[in-house]
C-alpha cells in the first residue's frame, strides 16, 4: 500500500479556501483541486505548479495489422519524429505551458535511431504482440518495462517536478488499452471499445470483435496485473503502469491524460494500491473505456472538450486549470483582510 | 444587425485543421474554439489571442436589502477594494494569464474615491433601483449607461485587445440577471433563480418571489430591451450591455463570464442582433439562468467546473484553453508533412 498524500495538508486547505474573500465554495471544482494539490505536497498553501513535466511513451501494437485503426502503423515513427521536431499538438501546448516534455521510443515498429540516442534510451521492443491471438509480451518483459518506468520517473523527479504529466502515442493503442480497463473492472468489449483516431462502424465492430477475442483468450490469468499486461497490454503500457506505480511511491503528483494513462492507472492502482491517491484527471475523452475507468477509479476530470488525440494533450489543456487552483488558493485576499466599505 | 464574423475565414480554419497532423476532429471542441477565434479575425491561421483585457462592473442593487444575498450590501465596495489592490480571485488568474485587468465602480453604494480617480471615471448612481419594488433605472439613465459600456469597450479597444473578458462585482447581481433572463426568453422565476453567494432555501423561496414580483409588476413593458433594462436591471449590467454591443460593432471577440454577462448578452442580442456571434461561453455556472441563457444562446462554455464567483474568474479559467485552441492551429504540423516512418 502506497502512502497517501498528507490529509492534513488537505484538511488545512479547506480551512484556507472556506477563509478567502468569496463566498463558501464559491470557486466549485478549483477548490477540490487546491486541496489535492496541498495535500500531495504535504504543506499548505501549496506551491506553484511550476516545474512540470510531460513524458510521452511511443509504441506500436500487434493488433494494428487487425485494422483496428483509421490509420496505418507507420504513423506512429512518423508522429514521433513530429514530436521530435516540436510539430505535434503536445508540442504546441507544452511551450504554451511552459512544460518540460519529452517523447520515447518503448515498442515503435521503426528505426527511430535518426532521431538521436535520448529518444530511444528506454527502448524495449519492437511493437508488442497482437492481443486478439497472442500474448503482447512475456511476464519477464513486463517486470523489465515497470521497471524501466520506474526509472523514466526517477528521471523526470531528479530533474525537478512539481507534477508529471504521462502521455501515449502509437497506432493502435486504444485497443490494448480498452481491453486492460475491460479485464481490470470485469465487463466486455461492447462497455469500453470506441472510435480511437476516429475508425468507422465496420470497423468499431472489428474492434469490440478483436478485444472480445483477447479478453476470451487470455481468461482468468488477467486477475494478475501482471499477467494483466502481459496478456492484454503492450510495452509502452507496462511503462506506464511502472512510471504511475514510481511516482506516486516518491510523492509526486501526475496529471492523466486520455485512455492510455486511464487505463496504466486501473492496473497500477491494482499492483500497488494508493496510486490513484497521488492521481488528478486531466480531461474526459471520448472514449468509453476511460470514461469507466474514471468513474470506477472516482476521478472527476478538469476539462471535457471532446478530445480524443492522446499524446498528453488533454492533461497538458487542464493544466492551467490545475495551476489556477493553487493560485487562487495561495494569493487570494482573506475574508478576515477585506476593509469594510473600501 | 450587426455584421458577421467571417465564414471564409471559418470555413479556411476548418480545412486547415482538418489539414493538421491528427486524425480529423480529434481535437473536439477546441477546433470549433480556433475557428470561431479565426472567424472574428477574419483571417486563418488566427493571431494569438495575446493582448487580452478585463474589465469588471462594479455596482449595487436596490434589492440587496431585501435579503436575497448570503452578504450585506457592504461586501460590494470592500470586494472593490480588494479588486484595486490585487488581492481578488480575479487579479490573481489575471496575473496568471497575462491579462489586463480594471475594475470600475459603475454604482456601487459607497464612496470609493479612495481608490483613485479611474476607478470611479464611468460612475453613474448609487446603487440602483430595487426591482421588485420599482424601477432600477429611467430610461435615459439606461442611454447614458449603455453609452458608457460603449466609451469603455471603446477605451480597452483602443488600448489594444485581441480578446475582451467582461465580469461583474456587486452583491445582489445575481437578482436583477436572472430577472432579465426570465423576461428575455418569456420563462418564469422558478426557471432562472439560483442561490448567487449560496443562500439558504428559505431565501432562495424569498429571491424567487422578489423576481417574480419584479416580472409582474414590470409586465408587458419588458418586451423593448432598453425598458427591459430600466425595469428590471441595473446601471452597471446596462453598462455591461453597451460594452457588449460596442466590442461586437467593432468586431472585438469577447469572452463570457457567468450570469451577469450572460444576462447582459441576451438583452444585448434583442437591442443589436448578431451580437452573440462575437461572443464565447467561458465557463458554465451553477446560476440557472446562466445555463438557460447559453442554451438559448446557442453557447457551448468551454469549462464547467462549478463555478461561482463572477467578477470574470470563470473566463479567465477559460481563457488558456481558448489560446490553447490557436495555438493548435497555427503550430501544429500538417500531416502533409509528415516523415514517413521518421
Amino acid at each position: 500500500m502506497i502512502a497517501p498524500p498528507s490529509a492534513a495538508a488537505a484538511r488545512a486547505a479547506r480551512e484556507r479556501s472556506d477563509a478567502l474573500a468569496k463566498p463558501l465554495g464559491a470557486l466549485g471544482r478549483l477548490e477540490d483541486a487546491a486541496a489535492w494539490v496541498a495535500a500531495c505536497q504535504g504543506t499548505c498553501p501549496p506551491r506553484p505548479l511550476e516545474r512540470v513535466r510531460l513524458t510521452v511513451l511511443a509504441g506500436d501494437h500487434g493488433v494494428s495489422h487487425a485494422g483496428v485503426s483509421a490509420y496505418p502503423r507507420e504513423v506512429t515513427g512518423a508522429m514521433v519524429a513530429a514530436m521530435a521536431g516540436g510539430g505535434s499538438g503536445a508540442n504546441v501546448l507544452a511551450r504554451q505551458h511552459g512544460v518540460a516534455m519529452q517523447v520515447l521510443d518503448i515498442a515503435v515498429d521503426a528505426d527511430l535511431g535518426g532521431l538521436g540516442p535520448a529518444v530511444g534510451r528506454h527502448r524495449l521492443r519492437r511493437s508488442s504482440g497482437s492481443i486478439d491471438t497472442e500474448d503482447a509480451l512475456r511476464a519477464d518483459e513486463v517486470r523489465t518495462a515497470l521497471d524501466a518506468g520506474a526509472a523514466i520517473a526517477a528521471e523526470e523527479i531528479a530533474a525537478g517536478a512539481d507534477l508529471l504529466l504521462l502521455g501515449d502515442l502509437g497506432i493502435g493503442n486504444t485497443t490494448p488499452a480498452a481491453a486492460l480497463v475491460a479485464a481490470t473492472f470485469g465487463v466486455g468489449a461492447d462497455a469500453v471499445v470506441g472510435r480511437g483516431t476516429g475508425v468507422d462502424d465496420a470497423a468499431l465492430a472489428h474492434k469490440t470483435e478483436v478485444v472480445a477475442t483477447a479478453l476470451a483468450r487470455a481468461g482468468a490469468r488477467v486477475d494478475d496485473p501482471v499477467q494483466r499486461l502481459a496478456a492484454l497490454g503492450s510495452a509502452d503500457l507496462a511503462v506506464g503502469v511502472g512510471f504511475l506505480c514510481a511516482a506516486a511511491r516518491a510523492g509526486v503528483p501526475v496529471l492523466l491524460d486520455g485512455i492510455v494513462s486511464l487505463a496504466e492507472l486501473a492496473v497500477a492502482e491494482d499492483l500497488e494500491p494508493g496510486v490513484v491517491a497521488w492521481c488528478a484527471a486531466g480531461h474526459r475523452s471520448t472514449e468509453p473505456a476511460q470514461q469507466l475507468a474514471l468513474d470506477k477509479l472516482g476521478l472527476e476530470p478538469l476539462v471535457d472538450l471532446g478530445l480524443r488525440l492522446g499524446e498528453g494533450t488533454g492533461a497538458l489543456t487542464a493544466l492551467p486549470v490545475l495551476r489556477s487552483a493553487v493560485l487562487l488558493l495561495r494569493e487570494m485576499a482573506l475574508l478576515a483582510d477585506l476593509a469594510p466599505g473600501g
